[in-house]
């Protein structure tokens, strides 16, 4: 690992970006998205993920020019198809017409679909928050996690986004799928020969395991909660895909690199749109400080909310660099020149 | 156990609540309410809650007159305090009143404030589904569940539910706690010696476990998806508490009878306002269908869909009359005459 200032960062995959025909104000924001995600230490999801995104660029799986339309709609809630663009500037200019809606009546919604992998579905919540709003976002995956009860992949880990605004960017934003660990994260574990923490999946006599290999061979990644997370998963699938207008999860190519025509849903609300926002802040305060005042299980570690961490590796990394995985970071640099 | 008609619970129920002052068509509502929470199977939280419920009324908790009013709103989102009146009631209207909300902008939202308990948090989803609505609603709790990182009862079980409307009510409704296993599930486990069939907090040591009487001896209950639910739990107070202007879990009187003053959020959308709903119940036939194909672990035992267990019940406990506990019963019957 080495650190590279964020601007180094962001600047090289807009050059990549824009030899790979992306029109400048889009190559810039999708940069801009993929630097803030390393930046802000989600590392799979940033630099990390470029070459993917790039490999499916050039399969034609994502189309750089598709931006979204609009199919229908009646006053708070639209529906949008996202014509294959980019997923990561699809859903960002679906966030920013959500909360157009919300500004106008309170609340809005937008049911987003044909759009392709959003990359961290955290951008759109502190997109929303930094600009005032509280959000609830989520998007459906290919099957990647079996139904509570089932033995293969039936559900996907359908990750969701819950954001709070507050003052100076200190949102609370929670983004969460709904596997307990991804398979990536399993695949880590296993390569290192290292148990996982805590049971993540099922090995092959149907019993919970914390063997990651045991569970990379069933192919039965736990959803959260067990039998909660498997219903909740289905819950949001059937809203973005029946609201879209979309494909639901099981209609979704099983095949990571073809994985698209996804499924989403956005929803923000205005708080000035119910008075009392100091109040509000107030509330969220005395929540937090609660929650730091809380007994922690290891001396001295408090507990922490949900985007907490973020701000504060984010500070550092646009202090010291983001880190980058070396050759990943010179292949970009000798690609994209 | 023995089983009474449906019509014979509810008018019990009825005429209980019209000895409690409540007025008519309240006590009608009420009594259908709790009611059909043991019909619907949903046994923890009907007759045998209403005790605790009566209880809560006849200490001056739970207020048999008091109506939601309006505090402020814009378009499709509005704030109401909810004057601590009966907490299922309350709920009730509230959803009511998102869906005009949703009926005239597609999409609308309640905020409510000073509520009580709203016993079953599924009778709401079913309410909206049952009208065609899409919904989601959550209600914050006292503290009771510790939060990922700390060893004391921090952030609420926070019910959620999601609610997708089908023909003929076979809607598919989600129900769920934020916590693995409720205290009285994890009390009967332990008074009937077993083990939770899977871990469900924490013992002494700070080790994940499945004997129920460690974890009612330390108060940990686990969340769902251990730190996810934690954060998951939250962001739903903190929405809730906000947007209401009401109470946060750590707030909340953390003794049960008093548990009053909750802060909930009600969702609902109009699936008219997007058109295309013959697609959209096809997508939702799609998915069930491919759900049931899934293979079972248990061979034979086909994958269920959330609320598809309740369809089954209900019919059941309408045909053949509905469980109640004798004791329970024969003191209602004896109260209310």
């Amino acid at each position: 690992m080495m650190r590279v200032p964020f601007s180094e960062l962001e600047s090289a995959l807009q050059a990549m970006l824009l030899r790979l025909e992306f029109a400048p104000e889009r190559a810039a924001l999708c940069a801009r998205l993929f630097a803030e995600t390393t930046r802000d230490g989600v590392y799979t999801h940033g630099l990390a993920r470029f070459p993917r995104f790039v490999a499916t660029v050039k399969l034609g799986v994502v189309k750089p020019a598709k931006e979204p339309t609009k199919v229908s709609g009646l006053g708070a809630i639209e529906r949008w198809d996202g014509n294959l663009g980019p997923g990561n500037l699809n859903a960002w200019a679906m966030m920013q017409r959500t909360m157009e809606l919300a500004r106008a009546h309170g609340i809005g919604a937008v049911a987003l679909a044909n759009t392709n992998h959003w990359m961290r579905g955290g951008s759109y919540g502190w997109q929303a928050a930094d600009a005032g709003f509280f959000a609830m976002s989520w998007t459906n995956t290919l099957p990647n996690v079996p139904a509570w009860g089932a033995t293969a992949p039936t559900v996907g880990n359908n990750p969701m986004v819950l954001a709070v605004p507050r003052p100076r960017g200190a949102n609370v934003v929670l983004d969460m799928a709904m596997s307990q660990y991804s398979y990536g994260s399993i695949e880590k574990y296993m390569k290192r020969g290292e148990r996982l923490p805590f049971p993540g999946g099922f090995d092959e006599d149907g019993k919970l395991t914390t063997d990651a290999a045991a569970i990379w061979k069933t192919n039965r990644a736990l959803p959260i909660g067990l039998w909660k997370g498997s219903g909740l998963s289905m819950e949001l699938d059937l809203f973005a895909a029946m609201l879209s207008g979309g494909l639901a999860t099981h209609q979704i190519p099983r095949e990571s690199l073809k994985e698209s025509g996804l499924s989403q849903m956005f929803v923000a609300i205005d708080p000035a749109a119910l008075g009392g926002e100091e109040a509000m802040q107030a509330t969220a305060d005395a929540v937090i400080a609660n929650l730091h005042a809380a007994a922690p299980e290891v001396a001295g570690k408090a507990v922490r909310y949900p985007g907490e961490e973020t701000l504060r590796v984010r500070g550092e990394n646009l202090a010291m660099g983001v880190p980058v995985e070396e050759g990943l970071w010179e292949q970009l640099v000798a690609q994209a020149h």
